[in-house]
């Protein structure tokens, strides 16, 4: 497929070297990231929501109830912009003002469409659950009828997307260099912790190894 | 100081046991993140930036270059939406309809306004190095005049708030619960990885205990 065409909103005014329209580069940080924000604009106001979200391919699918605020904004076709940023490190400077962090993020602008068809809603919902823990689909109850049709699922084109990524040491003023100061990367990541079993878990039942060897940064 | 005031913005339709307007709530989740997502309408269409934020008492600070595009869209005294959302784990239930993630997260309606006095401009940008590590700022060279000139701060008083939190096990449909499928939750964290010294570090010039200690979640 090929990269993304810059546009007048996806075009970085500032430091365009850390931009990138690679299809590639946005595909990698879509699929390593868990929750995006959804922006949207109801009654004329900015509203943004942290939620799920799922890639197959060149579209974005975002679900939700059927009677949740934001579905029923979006479900006619709103237009959105969706934001998924992945936080790498603080980044330590010499002076206050050149203090930063390393950072992955896209953002992506278009219109939703909400999907009907049956069997493409069904193939989304298990995207969304292998997006978050793949292996997983196959072991638990898919969606019954009663919960596809209670659920919106909405579809947006990868078209207009941007990638923006920092990475590396601080850029200290060349007269900075000399002060006393530790400089560098403090490296972040999002990691598995422990695993909580349900209090209702039936006896024995051992957690599988895709869940005991989870990691997200593949 | 008072709690805040639902409004038809922050009132939670769906699942509202989930919602608090408890100011120490709110307060917490947004001393711990590190990034917030700010929503607002630019020529017509929604947008939403990754950035980062300080809060002080009621306020919560932005900044950024003058001459960036959201500073320069936001300057005048737009409408925005901050949103700052933690992810504390993945919530494996039995059905893959069931599956969730808990998480912490706020989210902040009101309009910015530029901050023009340059000791709470100083003020702020001090707010800012301490938000991402505790004892930094007096370490490292202040702004200079110049640096503060370039730097748009924004304040957007913290009145129209909600904080939204899912934690515990997954709640299934009770038929389900017999299924022989591993139930509960995943806990995710941000935790501080390697320092990487810069390339042109002094030599011999050791981290400080604020940066080998360093935690978000305390």
């Amino acid at each position: 497929m090929t990269d993304f065409n810059p546009t007048p909103r996806t075009t970085l005014r500032r430091l365009p070297q850390r931009g990138t329209y690679e299809r590639e580069v946005v595909n990698r940080i879509l699929d390593e990231g868990l929750v995006c924000h959804v922006g949207f604009v109801h009654e004329g106001l900015p509203v943004v929501i942290p939620t799920a979200y799922a890639r197959a391919d060149d579209r974005l699918y975002l679900h939700g109830a059927k009677a949740s605020r934001m579905m029923s904004v979006l479900r006619g076709g709103a237009r959105v912009c969706v934001t998924v940023t992945l936080l790498d490190g603080l980044v330590l400077a010499r002076s206050a003002s050149h203090h930063s962090m390393n950072y992955r993020s896209v953002v992506i602008f278009g219109a939703v469409s909400a999907v009907e068809d049956p069997s493409e809603k069904t193939e989304a919902l298990r995207r969304f659950t292998e997006h978050i823990i793949k292996g997983r689909w196959a072991e638990v109850r898919p969606p019954s009828k009663a919960e596809l049709n209670g659920t919106t699922v909405l579809s947006l084109l990868l078209e207009e997307a941007s990638a923006k990524v920092r990475t590396g040491p601080p850029l200290d003023d060349e007269e900075d260099y000399q002060l006393p100061v530790w400089a560098g990367v403090l490296r972040l990541k999002t990691v598995a912790g422990d695993l909580v079993a349900d209090p209702r878990l039936q006896d024995g039942k051992e957690p599988p190894a895709y869940l005991r060897q989870y990691r997200r940064d593949l």
